[in-house]
């Protein structure tokens, strides 16, 4: 594995690191040109902003809370917190298009700079978008800006203190602006870890973690984020509320699961408070193969409902596990065969040899064959990079996208046929449609489905038709629209139908309390 | 363990079924006697109840809609479902007070009839108190009766039904009206259990576990409540709501932990879907002692944070040891000395010697002494036997009462001699205050206290006072007010201080939005 670095501004409209961009593998370039073709689409550069439209006396304002340093009005600025990272959102910047740029961006230094924000936003009523790692793949950053005096760009960039450790507990509190590699760093030198890995770790921040219920690819063995979370403080319109007495009780509705998933609709989040773990001794990732993706995931469900779940657990389709995704760097090589399977123990010495003992027990039980450890280091070397080959095909012409939901184990193989109809359907030929499964419970899992197309004339109408017949497929099949990427704005729909117009009264008549004037992410969210 | 019997209509005054009142054990009664002296306080038989306050015409709308033989008017009947069980509310009914009683019973039949209710409810301001096992320690049925139409208790013990098992994703639907002993017995004609045990296993039900976040004595080992819920179905005064659309998912706020703990304030809960287990071949529960309380705590911290809880896990203080409460049927007689613990592994045979074998080593290796099966047997023999006594020790003038709370584990010492000097200070000698801990997590636990003290002039206003001070000890150290117990009326003042004025107002919020008429457990849990 690689080391954990630093993130650094992302590029505007790539993914990631520009140093750590890599062009086109060779083989996968040979598929993608038999497949779909190459039609090189170099990207519009320094493409004009809109002028900022807010008033200077605005602008004044806000320098006067935070220091004139801390209200960056520039273009690169503005640029860099224009929309999050989904496909359309890349494909809108590299046509130039930067219409959704926010007018400033502040930057608080602490929850009472976030606060005098906040009242000054309701005051002046300025639309204010809390801004962590800028990864939404959701159009969770593309809020609505009609009827406001101006849009800021919330930048929790300078709250990146570990605020506290409680090693008799094993928690620690951070503050939002700390992104993952960042966060790490700090608990890995007192010999903790949070254990939250999603595939944005290297970009994404711990209020953005909390504020979409994020769910990392060790999900199996640490969590997901909102089951680490014991305790918040979260600034809202209508005052402060601190959350979190014990790690469980029964003092009414647990309001902690209320404020995670919010995605800065209801307030902003402050600090985290998050369970730790010793940094682990061991980790090993080895691969298996299944005959089928069906015999691979009843194994999956078999170590879940036995309790014997690894650290990490995933499962390529035959079509995913041809073309080598699981495998970044060797994209279009060739594939295992059958299905692949990546298994993780993170643990001490003993403890892990026992675990891994107890799942190869009953994944060679069910048919499983044991590929050694090669194909884990492969995953675990490859783990971040798939958004960089996403950046790398679009600039040939072939439009790629994710997508992901859940559901019970019952119903998997209808919602996993179902999506990929739809896909296949809306998309026409040529198109791959290739899945996994990366996050494993007793009751169910999810499904991650990874698109490629070509781009057509109209790339971001092409994907949004696509993407709606997906979606459709998902709440058709009783599922959730999403599994760990968040409502956004471009989810709404398909969660009004997925908790009802009861349910959605319920996330408005809490948007009405928390933020009575509507100035927090407006349009994200609440249907 | 004795066979899990299927309920019966409790005493009035009293826990439980009749039957299995016993007097108090020799060995206690000398102890009482030495320590508080023995006053016979015999309860005030067949006290009048208070006229149903409700029009006729409001009753004859409710037999249209329910049959008659559904819409209850007897004495029996409201006499029954008159408040909870909690040491005021026996105190209460044994001094001939019904003052509470509600002035119908109406039993629905399913889904449609709840709503029939509500509407009718809404429609004609009558207030609504969901009824399931009736077993409310914290006034949760005592609902305020000011400005309604009437009262009534809304008594599920017609929906009964297991509606569905998914043995794939190994999840059951059970309706709220189910017992216990009931769900347990439907599921285990399946291979089945959902593992939930509280102490008021025995009557209480799963629609009151599930709106109260109940939690069982088994919780290390099969989870919480609401950790077990996948998904829900409620009616509300705004319409229907279904819940619970995948394992877990982003797809905003996890609503169902706004449902979860709701206590009938938000709807009715007409059907659950839980997550099951597999019938555990093996049962073994064994005991521990320890040096101190101190000792036995970090102890099961350990095996918390090294994820080796067994399925059951209790520690007493050196006093509730000394007093063999944790063994009902011999109270008083001579304890173990230090600090019993129970341990208890259920499962598979293998995995239950694994499990024990690793607990084991990190109890011995920490200095427990193993003290073999006996006292882990006679726990499981009067795990459901405690709240009998209570009755025994009312009956001679001494009050009984048990409160709770959680923490984090860096805050538990500190927790315990708070809380404890709080209930000594505000009742004086001669008091007893015991304590257990019998719910862990890896970041902390629950502290659960016993009292006895003589009952006095005036026991509750005596026990009122004391419960007081031992509350804003909680809340003064920053825990929760309840771990178990819920909200009801008796907590609503230390709820509003532990989630402060913004939480308090998304409780408000939603209550307005899905009960804007407020007809649903009037006064119960919104503070």
């Amino acid at each position: 594995m690689p080391p954990e670095k630093t993130a650094v501004e992302m590029h505007p409209q790539r993914w990631g690191d520009p140093a750590a961009a890599a062009p086109l593998p060779e083989a996968a370039r040979g598929l993608i040109e038999m497949a779909f073709g190459l039609v090189e689409r170099p990207a519009v550069t320094a493409a004009p902003l809109p002028a900022p439209a807010i008033e200077p006396a605005l602008l004044a304002g806000l320098r006067d809370l935070l220091g004139a340093e801390h209200v960056l009005t520039d273009d690169d600025s503005r640029r860099l917190r224009t929309r999050g990272k989904s496909t359309p959102d890349l494909l809108r910047a590299r046509a130039g298009d930067l219409s959704d740029a926010p007018d400033a961006v502040v930057r608080p230094g602490g929850a009472d700079d976030v606060a005098a924000v906040i009242a000054f936003a309701v005051e002046h009523h300025l639309a204010v978008v809390p801004f962590g790692g800028g990864t939404s793949v959701t159009g969770g950053l593309a809020a609505r800006r009609d009827g406001y005096a101006g849009l800021v760009s919330l930048d929790l960039c300078r709250m990146k203190r570990l605020v506290d450790v409680d090693p008799v507990s094993m928690t620690a509190t951070l503050e939002p602006g700390l992104r993952g590699p960042e966060a790490e760093a700090l608990l890995a030198e007192l010999g903790l870890t949070l254990g939250h890995y999603p595939q944005s770790f290297e970009y994404a921040s711990i209020g953005g973690f909390a504020a979409t219920r994020s769910s990392g690819q060790s999900s199996a063995g640490y969590g997901r984020f909102d089951s680490l979370v014991v305790g918040l403080t979260v600034v809202t319109p209508n005052g402060p509320l601190t959350l979190g007495s014990a790690p469980a009780n029964a003092a009414g509705p647990d309001l902690r699961q209320l404020v995670l998933g919010s995605e800065g609709a209801f307030g902003v989040i402050t600090s985290v408070t998050v369970r730790v773990r010793r940094l682990p001794a061991v980790k090993l990732y080895e691969g298996w193969r299944w005959p089928s993706f069906s015999a691979g995931a009843a194994a999956m469900r078999a170590l879940a409902q036995s309790e014997l779940l690894p650290t990490v657990i995933r499962l390529s389709d035959e079509a995913e596990t041809s073309l080598n995704l699981a495998r970044p760097d060797e994209i279009g090589g060739s594939g295992a065969g059958g299905c692949l399977m990546i298994a993780g123990f993170e643990g001490e010495r003993e403890a892990v040899a026992a675990r891994q003992a107890a799942a190869t027990a009953v994944l060679t039980g069910l048919g499983g064959e044991w590929l050694g450890e090669e194909p884990g280091l492969a995953w675990a070397h490859g783990r971040f990079h798939a958004p960089y080959l996403r950046d790398a095909l679009l600039d040939v012409g072939v439009l790629v996208e994710t997508l992901e939901t859940a559901t019970f184990w019952s119903n998997a193989e209808r919602l996993y046929a179902d999506v990929k109809a739809a896909l296949e359907s809306a998309l026409g030929d040529p198109t791959m449609v290739l899945c996994h499964v990366s996050h494993v419970y007793e009751t169910g899992c999810s499904l991650y489905f990874t698109v490629a197309t070509s781009e057509g004339d109209d790339p971001v109408g092409r994907w949004l038709t696509a993407k709606a017949a997906a979606s459709d497929a998902m709440i058709a099949a009783g599922a959730t629209i999403t599994h760990h990427h968040a409502v956004g704005t471009d989810h709404k729909p398909w969660l009004a139908q997925e908790i009802g117009p009861v349910g959605v009264g319920i996330l408005r008549a809490v948007k009405a309390e928390l933020d009575p004037t509507g100035i927090l992410n407006p349009g994200v969210l609440i249907p």
